[in-house]
């Protein structure tokens, strides 16, 4: 932990005011470095009060990501403990691209930006991506698997991300197959994977991830995203995105390091369970045809089983809506 | 077709002198413009002479690859239609990988660059890319294809390969499973194969290919070439760069737009005919575990199908030697 994390992280745990003088022991440096370290903390936005004759309080969290904030929280090994933390780039999934390339991406990095001006969903489709609102990331992972277990990876991070959100809101989160997740059947959280690999290994999957956290009503105006919800929206309290980052971090290590020792099965129960659409009569569309039929469950390499009442289909990829319905 | 490679192409086809007035006829310019097409073409390494009172004739072909000589030879619609040429990078995968990110690389594109720093085959294994001497390539297709169906392409791409060097070199070449390309049993080219993809969409494949073309003995001589040898070593013939180049293009995208309609099952057959394991005994080291047995042919899917006496296994990648000796 750096030491300005240490800084924050005691402040956040103190009921009242830490002089520089138990700061300063605590941490292990002078009291002019705390002095210091806080001067600069209060530039990156948190806002930290010096009461006279009793030491400092923390008042808010920074409503920036920055790599201490986050050490304050982190319990992971690798996830997020490189973080490649930007005020605004075109896609948080390009930026990773151009870090890979440059060989600085090592396994877990975590890329965060505060706006998107070209967020990007599944085939292509725009993610609205509003300033300081979401959480707009890529977390680039390097597992030790073969390229035909890439899929089930969009399914087991889904799982993981709806596991860290309910912790932190305490609200229920439902998966829509096979990546977006719903809370209240409005979509919250969106995942796009992309995979880099040679016929012998996995290079690089990138994790998209894009929350909304923050937003007010007034921001689910237009149609696209009007089926939207914000965290703060459903969940009617304050989200400290730091603390969700990290939650989502934790649970993120722990459930790719299970599916790399133990492949998909394990997870496979909850995933059904938080499912919004088995034992419904959907309408699938892939880029190759539309079926329709009873959504049965998902097999062990991620594939959503439809019985079409002519067999059983198992389909990687596409869209599922409820029959019946435009958008589900 | 470029004005100035319909000058070579006029030239190449020529058995006696060009007067410049004929090329300006045919052309379609002004001899004035003839004139500086042919000043163009001299700086870019083409020798032609002028020959006093009848025109013009081309001694030499430009040792370099430019779009205007390859669109001399080309029969293709997309494949090479668009050329990235360099005379040094540090590999033309990296090259190519960067155009992708930055919304250069259209279906077909060739990158192709005289020298690479750091030429890779498969498992970041060191390529010698010697300056001048061979083609060092990397194709970006972008085939309708979903990504389960992208590990066939390299077997594709090694067959049609074969092929092309075939018609141009009278040299019979053998394939040696997954990727590389034999003659008499010494690599004279290596293919390697990179993914890009969603799980909806293959975004890209990166078809790195390197051919050993002009090398000597000389070239040969460290261990890690002492088991290669060149198409001109082989064939004992001048070998045209440009000329091989385009029959690859046209072979290439024959191969890959076939695949996309019809699958790997009409390749398979003259596949397994140039093959040099099938039939015998091999040891098949793959990243997870050694297995020895009869190599039986190759499936569909274009896995390896090897009899281990205890079962038939059906291998996606790996290193596959004819037991009993050290490399095959």
């Amino acid at each position: 932990m750096s030491n300005k994390a240490k800084i924050v992280t005691i402040l956040q745990q103190a009921t009242e005011p830490v002089s520089g003088e138990q700061l300063a022991e605590t941490v292990g440096v002078s009291r002019t470095m705390i002095w210091k370290y806080v001067q600069s903390l209060i530039e990156e936005g948190y806002r930290i009060e010096a009461v006279k004759k009793k030491g400092y309080v923390l008042q808010e969290m920074s409503s920036k990501i920055t790599q201490h904030a986050l050490d304050g929280y982190l319990k992971t090994n690798t996830f997020a403990r490189h973080l490649h933390a930007l005020d605004s780039c075109t896609s948080t999934q390009k930026v990773a691209n151009e870090l890979i390339l440059n060989g600085q991406a090592p396994h877990g990095l975590l890329v965060v930006s505060e706006l998107q001006t070209e967020g990007k969903g599944r085939l292509n489709r725009p993610w609205a991506s509003t300033e300081g609102k979401g959480l707009w990331t890529t977390w680039v992972v390097r597992p030790n698997l073969l390229p035909h277990e890439a899929p089930p990876i969009t399914l087991v991070v889904a799982l993981a991300l709806a596991i860290a959100i309910e912790r932190v809101t305490s609200v229920k989160v439902d998966i829509k197959w096979p990546n977006d997740l719903l809370i209240g059947g409005y979509k919250t959280a969106g995942i796009l994977t992309e995979l880099q690999a040679t016929p012998d290994k996995i290079e690089a999957i990138l994790i998209g991830i894009g929350i909304n956290v923050l937003q007010t009503k007034e921001d689910f105006v237009d149609p696209l995203t009007s089926r939207a919800t914000s965290l703060q929206l459903a969940s009617e309290k304050p989200i400290n995105r730091t603390e969700l980052l990290a939650e989502i971090a934790g649970e993120l290590e722990k459930a790719i390091d299970k599916y790399e020792l133990q492949g998909f099965r394990p997870f496979m129960s909850e995933w059904e369970k938080r499912s919004t659409m088995i034992g419904k009569q959907v309408t699938a569309t892939t880029v190759r045809e539309t079926i329709q039929g009873i959504a049965l469950g998902i097999n062990e390499h991620g594939a959503l089983l439809v019985d079409t009442g002519d067999g059983v289909r198992a389909l990687f990829s596409g869209d599922v809506t409820l029959s019946g319905k435009l958008d589900s």
